[in-house]
């Protein structure tokens, strides 16, 4: 049997859990993505009303749909962020507050804990685990352009800020039993290949933390994300399917961006409903088949261009026709005279 | 008559100026573009002592050499920057100061204004005129990746903060008659054509303001260096010759770096002697020869793995080799019978 | 709602009109765009007959289908060219007459200026816009290369004598509130975004002069054509899709078609059934969703090797699958909390 | 109307002939080629059981499906092959016999002979001409690359050994009227287009040998595919249908397999599930069309890295998504006006 | 020895014979290729004056330099074309006559006749050999792209008249025993591979035709320039050795020109300087030694954004170092042990 | 200082040393890899006449050369492979002897042993290392492709026996402190990484044995050859700087070569004159540079296409050029303020 196809449900926010479920089944899906915002899924209504997962559970049955994964990347963010005027746009009022940047930290390192909890409790209600995908932030983000020069000790001090930060997180998500994927993404403390190894080092390697696969972070900057899934084997948790599309001439902006938004006509790079970039989602599906990854395709869909439900309906198609099972067998063996 | 190619002397600040002026001589460059740091050339002298530039523009003439243009990048880039440690090894201590980021970006405008000056006095004694090159730095650069979501006010107090301090510094660049030329650069107000032509937009379109051509920061970010030529053919007051490799199959870091040094063997991109990289310096001679751009050829010799003599040496050759005049007659001119 | 997908009459026009509409309709179209060949539109019937467009409008209902746009490319191609022996195989007899040049263009002149009338005829019928699509000729495509040495001069008068034959002709346009699509061609005054320019330059930019955009004619010759979109969006007023395939390696004739005939094996380029050629079409909708383009897509099906029918079939499915609405919301919007 | 899918069923020797029917019929298939090794075809019984044709032939149209060719490959190879513990496995006892390899290179032409009566029978079963495809084996193979230096003579004498050896089994099929298709295939005597012309002309040319074309034994070295099938236009007998993916990028191992098996990640090359690898079938199904080739287009399906019975299903909606009928009429015709 | 390197002097025709052959004596040649206009070469005058072959013929050998080709492009040009206003700038008074384009035809035609017996002259007073190059004209050219249909017998009567009027020249070329080389060319009867097979037999293959290679003309249009060599090996006179470039990106104009002029920044392709455009003439020099050519490599210099006299310099040296001898042995020879 | 470059005297046998020294030195070279064939080093001598290595030094001193590795490949060849007829013509027939397969392999493994002593006299001779390149020859290679199929234990045992047949060669080499350098080539144990790696681990990864790098036989196949370089960084005890050309098209033949002769136009792929072939030196010399690899970078020309003289001039000027010197500084120092 394939795997299951999941929708990220963060670029639906707007809609309440209800409606977002019935359009997900006729699109197909298998199961939601839960993100950790809207009416989605509520953390703190998880750690303190013990009706809530299953109430929760019980409701997406109904709807014909499962739950493997929950997502807060947006408190993950502000973690180990230089906490500035856009965070307050992106996080809930009890984890903003006054708006201090070390206290907006150490509210969402306290969130975070929860949502460790939260899982816990929803894999209770579900009877399998629940992964937390995330962000992380970083306080080093800001330095990527060695100019004017940036010292190694610079970039060191920043993984063990990370390190400093993140290790109370993931002792509950030990002692819960839950697992944290950090999607891979400009902006945080991993962003490439390079990065990610130099995160799980400074964490000494736990299992806890682990990886959201999402190729459409890495494509347009020229990172090996199929590389990617060999090199993690073992910590790739979950994973995004999206997509990308990047030009394959110069333009009058380039990967950096050009301070323009998604869409504009003069970007190099823009997130493409999933089948119309240029991600290589053939050579990654191998790649799950070897490293053995049997979790959920999630899709987080977005594409600037594109209606959203038009898109996320032939995401789904899309993932369902390109996913297969692996080889049973060997192939010499028919070949063999009996 | 070719254009004359002559050597940024910054990555040389640790030699004296007469001891690379031989070099540089004997490695066949016509001319320097001096550096506003080592000893190569000194803002506060010219502006203080009335010989300076007349004793610095013999003893060029008495090497063989010439000078078009000074530059002072790092004095440039605190002007606008959010100051931080980093900016301490880079500016001269009356500067630096007391370390107060409004102190410093102030100071750092006052420097900049004194150096049209100098540069006006160092006119004077060659008897041509001298460009300034160098940088702005950016409050802004560091929202590059929009999340979290940054929104378009965000990015335009960005471009006015660069009009408020700059529009004083071009005052002086107009008095003396002296132009500046930004080159486009990671962590500058302008890094990409988009930024270039909304940088000129917000001083108004000045004529004070142009730009030091340089191909090597725009390349392997994506973005059209050639059109960059045509879109701005009448602000190319000076060029760099400066090459830089990236690769043509993914890498286990990207454009963004990886938050690793030059010269690592997991670099996406490095900076490169030149002729062994991937800029395509024919149709640059040939857009400069169209928009007739006549000003030197300055080789900002870079790259972390080869010894710089050897590299300074090949890369003036190659750009002897490569530049080329433009043809004077039309060419079916001489089919016509007599 | 996507856009209508119609199927050009043109390469059917040995089918009677019903035969073609219950096809089309089976093929899975929303309507036909009418030749003015074959019986599909009769241009003297609809200025003669004031129930011609009623009831030709009427039967398209019947059989389930609607109408955009009737072309005329084969009287229009005549307006402009020099004529010889070929125009008589594609012009009616009462416009071809004797034959004798400039009397063939004077003919071909008014025909068009009756087919403007009669698309407002058919418009009135069918209670919206119609479309005339359409060859304009060209007194210099011969002089495609220059040598001879072509002079400027004999240039220009090419496209002041397609103004000066042009323009009466479009005068009735703009009486009768029609709108003209060249579709851009080799043998027409316009064959690239260079001469689309100029043809529009010669014209003084009126608006009843646009294009019935094809990207198969451009694709192969190596002109940018979703460069053109950008560059004519407010002209583009009516859409042929048709795809083309050319070879990624040299061949025993190139562009220019070495004298052969359209499916030979020594050919460069060729048309072919629509995602089976070279033409990318992704960027395309998403140019045209850029735009604002609401018109129809028309399929304009050839490809010298496959059964026509088996071709019209999969080239609607293949519009289908690839045109999408454009989204309505913002992205960033969803990511907030509420 | 389009040519017959057909699957080779020698990777599914291991199910008996009637369920594999059963499953070929499901996954939409219009008939097998039958593989003379498991239960799927018993040459032996053909030539001594009178009705093992007839009932064989009934079986597969109970089942809704035809057949147009045998497949002896195993033997095949054992004609000119340097026999040694391999081949052991892949021959019947009957063949292998004693081991000792002139032995069983005559008894294995003994056995090619057989097939081509039998097939000639079950041609008599099924009213139409049945193909026998298959291997020839080689005595040069190994001799692939020249160090130490091999001589033109060496080269000389396997290709005569193959006319020595094949002439008379070629005899046979000019008696029965039956044709033989070599797939050119590495380890045989044609492995390429050259070696395959070198192949024809030791033979004279004669029209009993062919060729079962499968371009995926060809892609992948770099040999030009497309070219073979214009170049062998009258000895195309038989195709498969085989797809195989190569790196665009080097890999630790390359063309020669690095002694790697199927399926493992640091190979350069691997056979894929149709549409998934590198082969161009539209230019292949164009030059049938051209070649006027049409026999059945039949799957042989091999990806190590997927489930076989997924595989078989999407290959068949895959060929028969891509094949189509070529054109009837020349396409100016409709231009005409009536 | 490597082959002679001769520079066409069609394009010196502004420049005395005397004061063109020291500067190519300078640039570094070693022969000129003598243009039959300017005051280069005068057919004229070598037909009606017996000591103007030996005298110019003296003067070539006293600046050092040989010749081994004379070319008459302007004045072939005109024995096929469409005569009109163009072709009197570029006929001499004495061919253009009253401009009647028939009269033009014939006196063109007897001009080529001439042209035979001067080369004839000229090898008499050098005592090798005299290639005559030039262009044929068309009658078709006009009809390249196939709308209005163009039918196969129009383009049958064009290769009619091209062997109707050259044949009549080429029996003057064998009676003297002079090789005509015709350069593929647009607008001359044989524009690419599949084209000038057809003018060698519209000529039945007549031994006095062949070809003056040049790749520039072939090259951007996706024709294949080496493979023109193996197909034309015996008919490889002469050869010009001149680049151009072309983009790897869609542009505003392609191979059709847009009208432009040589150098316009929107061309597709243009004209280059050798090794500063896109001919691969490394391919170009093997296939060469392949066909044992061995006559002069002449450089016709082309590049309307250069200088043609830096241009002409740097060619000469560019064909020096490319250019090598064939191996004189085999090379496994030296492995064995003596 | 840069590496020495040195001519590698295997395809110059057929000259005696002191005729070969002179061109060498006359064509720029530093000093000459000694092949162990031809008269150029003769191993019986060396471990017999005790004057023989002081005499030879002697004389290359004389000539302005210098030696750091002497190369066996013929006989290695013999230590592992199935020996045949070819065998003869490439050993010294006290190697050869009867011809008896195992006798040769025995006698081959005596010479190897022989050929390390030799070095170790040429070392005291020299006052430096020696390396001995060479073949090892393989039992296995036959079975490079899997068919009929080849069992894991047959590749093994190919393994154990290279490891059987060359520990107590390997012996000798590390008494008398001298490295193999294995040319990683197809017919060896290993050609390409995968089996490289294979071959170091079949030999415990004993440091007697490395390789000597040689791209060309490696880019070719598809094997990522700048990889090699870093995954071995400890085992290129000598380098072969040879190139190759490969189509980038497909040709007749593919990369098993056709069964046809170097030179042949039908080939995929040959080797190529340095600098124009598809190697990428430049990658190579930075590889070098990272790996602290300080030996001679030695010339070992082959081109079937080109006069060897002409090429080993140009080839040594090639490397000349492209090698340089790493820095010894890094790059920020120099922008810092003193």
């Amino acid at each position: 049997m394939a795997r299951p196809v999941t929708l990220f449900t963060g670029q639906w926010a707007d809609l309440p859990l209800e409606v977002l479920a019935d359009k997900a089944k006729e699109f197909g899906y298998d199961g939601l993505e839960l993100a950790c915002w809207g009416d989605h899924y509520d953390v703190t209504k998880s750690v303190t009303d013990p009706h809530y997962d299953g109430n929760l559970y019980a409701l997406l049955k109904r709807k014909g749909l499962d739950v493997w994964a929950i997502s807060n990347h947006l408190v993950g963010q502000a973690v180990c962020d230089l906490i500035d005027a856009r965070h307050k746009a992106i996080l809930p009022p009890h984890v903003w507050g006054d708006g201090d940047p070390e206290g907006v930290r150490q509210r969402a390192t306290h969130e975070m804990r929860k949502t460790a909890w939260a899982a816990s409790n929803l894999a209770g209600a579900a009877g399998h685990d629940i992964v937390v995908n995330g962000f992380t932030g970083s306080s080093i983000w800001h330095l990527l352009y060695s100019f004017p020069p940036v010292s190694p000790e610079m970039i060191e001090a920043g993984y063990k800020d990370f390190a400093d930060r993140w290790n109370p997180i993931l002792d509950v998500f030990d002692e819960v039993n839950v697992k944290f994927g950090l999607e891979v993404h400009p902006t945080e403390i991993a962003f490439d290949v390079v990065t990610a190894e130099r995160a799980v080092k400074a964490l000494g390697g736990r299992k806890a933390f682990g990886f959201n696969y999402d190729p459409s972070h890495l494509g347009y900057q020229g990172v090996d994300y199929v590389e990617f899934i060999y090199r993690f084997s073992d910590r790739i948790y979950h994973v995004h399917m999206k997509d990308v599309g990047w030009s394959s001439v110069p333009r009058p902006s380039g990967v950096f961006g050009g301070h323009l938004s998604f869409g504009n006509v003069n970007r190099y790079w823009d997130f493409r409903s999933l089948g119309r970039g240029n991600i290589n989602f053939e050579e990654i599906i191998r790649a799950f088949n070897r490293i053995n990854y049997k979790g959920p395709l999630s899709v987080e869909w977005e594409d600037s261009g594109m209606d959203r439900e038009h898109g996320a309906k032939e995401a789904c198609q899309f993932v369902k026709k390109l996913d297969f099972e692996p080889s049973a067998t060997a192939f010499d063996a028919a070949f063999a005279e009996k």
